[in-house]
């Protein structure tokens, strides 16, 4: 699948919603070194968007789908472009090359950059899945809140919604009263965004999707794959069902 | 669904195997009050068994669809009968009634029973697994070691396998080495070993699909039901696909 | 000392204020499975409200002591209740029966229905008991925050307090600000209030003798006893004074 | 009660048995300032030693007791000589001058000469409780291993146990294998042993009354007192037993 | 160095004013024992005072060239006067005798007479050093915030800063807000204002190099001394530039 | 200093040993991507290796001064090529550009390819700086153990040492004994080792250097920079003294 010295990576998003996996490509390549090419792909099973325990648990499933696909093409990593990081330790089970997850990638970014960062997402009730993100990634001495604006991840591109609005006021909060010095955002289709808000703030202003391509890039370079002894080898043989 | 004064608790066998849920629903059975009935159920979408991330990713698909079922026939609460407790907060998503999966059940009967315990599970490749589930639930100071008796789940049955044996060999070395006052068994496929287990080593020794139905039948008592405020609430309204 | 079938749970009130045992009693058995007889118990040692470490500490000798009346007549659970759960370890030394406290019971069952609850007490002063227990039972990821509503116990029962006003107005408060999904009540004198709040803000509220009383039944129906190897086990024989 | 300059410090043995108060008084003058005088009290409540969190229960109340009589005779100070440091919190509410546990005050100072410790104490059964206090006490990030020998409290001073050198014997496990660079003694009955097994295993030995007493003696000299505002204020006027 | 019965006790002022050392010598003075000898030190390297990591960084080597100098001299301990405790492990490292930071015993002394206490510090941006050293010291549980005044370290004793009026109003808000029994004041320069802010709240309010200087005392006359086993034995020898 | 579209990196060796710098800057430039350029430096004060907290407190000050150098070159990103990274907050806080440790680095890396890692560093006695950084990097529930060989830094390049065969040794002990996935080596002497390491094992093996600088490059990439707002922002201008 790939050119020689081209590096290719999987970036996978997990809800079904073309458009957007449109944005995330664009963003992933605009952020990518010329010497890689993205592949962006769509979930043909799961939701329109990811907002809770329930989109996360179909969406994981719909995701591994392309994670089987992007191995079978040869990919050299995978990139996981919903801030839940659904199914990310089955990512890895069924790869042999390394998977990044947007949270995971933003988190640890951040905490390169700045001792404390808060995440800016879009509900409110999807908070908890930020929360239990930062737990499992050992960031509760860096992250400082979770913050949500309230907008659905599908009113993201709409004018009316002014998420850049309402994103740049809560980041200013965030700024003001969490004793911060980065924000992370929350959600995949705010890729377009961090520059921007980056410039307006004076601080760094972090997307996941960029994180993630760029630390998978950095996996690559390493040669490092992904560990096939314990809990992430190749799932048992066995029988399963398929989509 | 349920006749009057009957509680039917509907218990999913996330794996696809059916003779496994017909020894969990009997397990379930005999551990329930005599007011109970037990609705067993096996997962029509998933793995054969489950033994790691992958399986438990495409297993809480199947089981979520299970667990529509049973709301769908007014069934007055959930267990999720796999020691991984897949899909648990998704599936509190979809119901207004409680769920309760198996090992949060053990691991919170332990704790009531004794001030440590160890986890006794199937594959060591499924230690992580339970160890992730000890963080999530709060469980580090109660629970000292997740040990493994390398038999695959599809073979707890098989007599040359000598389950019985290898488990007890196993809780003996926990006892003397783990400083524990009871064992929780790790899978769901041992339910029927507990009581034996318990009273030849003269410890408490923790069966979760037994405690869950208990609990189950406890907060159904207590007509308590699964919070719809907040990251619970049902599932917003969008397009999602089916299997 | 019970009918065959019949399960006998010994729920003690730690404080000397007899009224509040009947409302606590009273509470239990409206709580509990019909064939569930509750015996009620007032220390009679200790204090007449418990609202401090040192009300705790000369409450649980006192508690202690109908432990052992429990025992001694064969009951098949013991109940602590008072939220700081006083003297609960050294309860279950005592008992090859199961011990549960309040406040355990109660969140433990929150954790069942919600991802996250506060706690709603009394006095001011006793937050730091009600903080200390979220610790010990591996609650902080559960629990929001502990809040109290400055009513003294023994004032509860007070028409002149207002305490459902006061509860429900602190229960909104937690609602709107602590990112909850449920309720516990940090206080076995607002046991009768729980269903009512309940309700009233569309979000379990979860009262501890209830809960305690249905996971004592629990146990008794998994045939689990309080382990009796290690820290545990009975009390060495010594020489002790008696009350 | 005390003359000019000279700082009383109240050294309560909260088991009764009056020969251990003895040996404690002692090593508490040996290791107290010229201008200190140790008032030794044994506990006229409770157990001949403690053991559990049973024996914790009732000694507290006998220790409570004498926390009271010291109040009442002008001590400076109180020191709890069991390692348990049972009922402390309670007794730094009827106080207004400081008080220490031994535990606490042996962890703390272990925590000053050395970056990880162990705790060496008399029965397994025990150790339960001590791994509580160093959870307690913030101490997991350095308190390495809680280890017993398996002698009784009260077999502490009888030749045939051979208490030194089986002490001996697991502090030099301790130092081989712990990763530690001191030792706490687990108990108060140890007092006598601290110098000598220090000397012999070449690194800090550390008694917890000997620890407390000087901490007391530093609080004393600070004019620091236990803090009346919020949950150590003196407790409410009720109706409370006494013994 | 030292006459009969007296002990010496190293305070080194990590930053390089000298007002400075003279405002916290006559502070360590004034608290200490008759029998102590304070001998104050000024670092010779590093900074005019000590805001950020990399004031920490400078001020730990002129800090430990005065550790030196106080080993050569037969000093029984140290106490390093800056609230970050700056290069406190190291200086362990250099020395037989005990050496307290003033954060990490005025943390532990506050621990000691209140179950919560806040810290109030000089500028902001510090805020981060004391909140590593409250987890690094496992105070999380007992602290319940840092606070700061924003008034710089060289401004402390200037009368146009009103740092008495801005502390005050700080501790203040701190004990409505925090839900605390004490506060530790975060910055050596505080050490003249304790006893009076204490005294206008009402409850305790520590300072550091006091406390440090009653804790080392304590420890000198436990006979402790530093660990020399393990990471604290005295460094390797090797080539090393001197300043 | 750097040329069009090249990225130049600061890769300092804070001991003083230029044998290691060479080691180092080789690995690291092997490492790098191709529009990389490294450039070595040694700092010129501190010691010749690093072996404990005293090493590092020197060695962080000749440290900081080539990030001085580099950032006055203009170099893109630093890196910090000693295990402990020493420092490393105060270079964050001299920067404008990114700053990796190679501990950070290579922690992080590994908890991208594996749930589970073990550390080998050189001497036992800097386990424990290896454990603080766990800890501070929220890396307790990745890191099963920090092992050491117990070879002196100076002595990796030495034949007789037969590193290659002890780390293989302790490795394979890793691998049997901590239920890991990967290895993360604990100094930069032994970056030239990984990958034979890496293949003879069959399991990642990290060396940090070369870890650190393909997250360096990543951030640069990204166009991320080190916060100035908050504890990053650079150092308050005031009297310092210089080496």
């Amino acid at each position: 699948m790939s050119r020689h010295s081209e590096t290719v990576i999987n970036v996978i998003n997990p809800n079904m919603t073309v458009t957007m996996t449109e944005l995330i490509a664009k963003a992933a390549q605009a952020s990518a070194s010329p010497t890689t090419r993205i592949v962006g792909r769509t979930a043909r099973f799961g939701a329109a968007s990811i907002e809770g325990h329930y989109d996360e648990a179909i969406a994981a499933v719909g995701m591994l789908r392309e994670i089987e696909a992007g191995n079978a093409e040869g990919c050299h990593a995978h990139v996981i472009a919903c801030f839940g990081d659904p199914g990310l330790l089955a990512a890895r089970e069924l790869s042999a090359v390394p998977v990044l997850g947007i949270a995971e990638a933003a988190m640890h970014a951040a905490s390169f950059v700045a001792t404390h960062f808060s995440v800016v997402t879009t509900l409110s009730r999807t908070k908890v899945i930020a929360e239990h993100l930062v737990r499992n990634y050992g960031m509760e001495q860096h992250c400082r809140k979770v913050r949500a604006v309230d907008v659905a991840v599908l009113d993201l591109d709409k004018p009316e919604a002014n998420v850049r609005g309402t994103l740049l006021g809560e980041c200013q909060a965030a700024l003001r009263e969490d004793g911060i010095g980065a924000i992370v955002l929350g959600c995949a289709g705010m890729a377009d965004l961090a520059h921007d808000l980056s410039t307006e703030l004076g601080i760094p202003v972090i997307d996941g999707v960029a994180a993630a391509v760029r630390f998978a890039e950095a996996l690559v370079g390493l040669r490092l794959k992904t560990s096939k002894h314990g809990d992430l080898a190749f799932p048992l043989p066995k029988m399963r069902t398929t989509l």
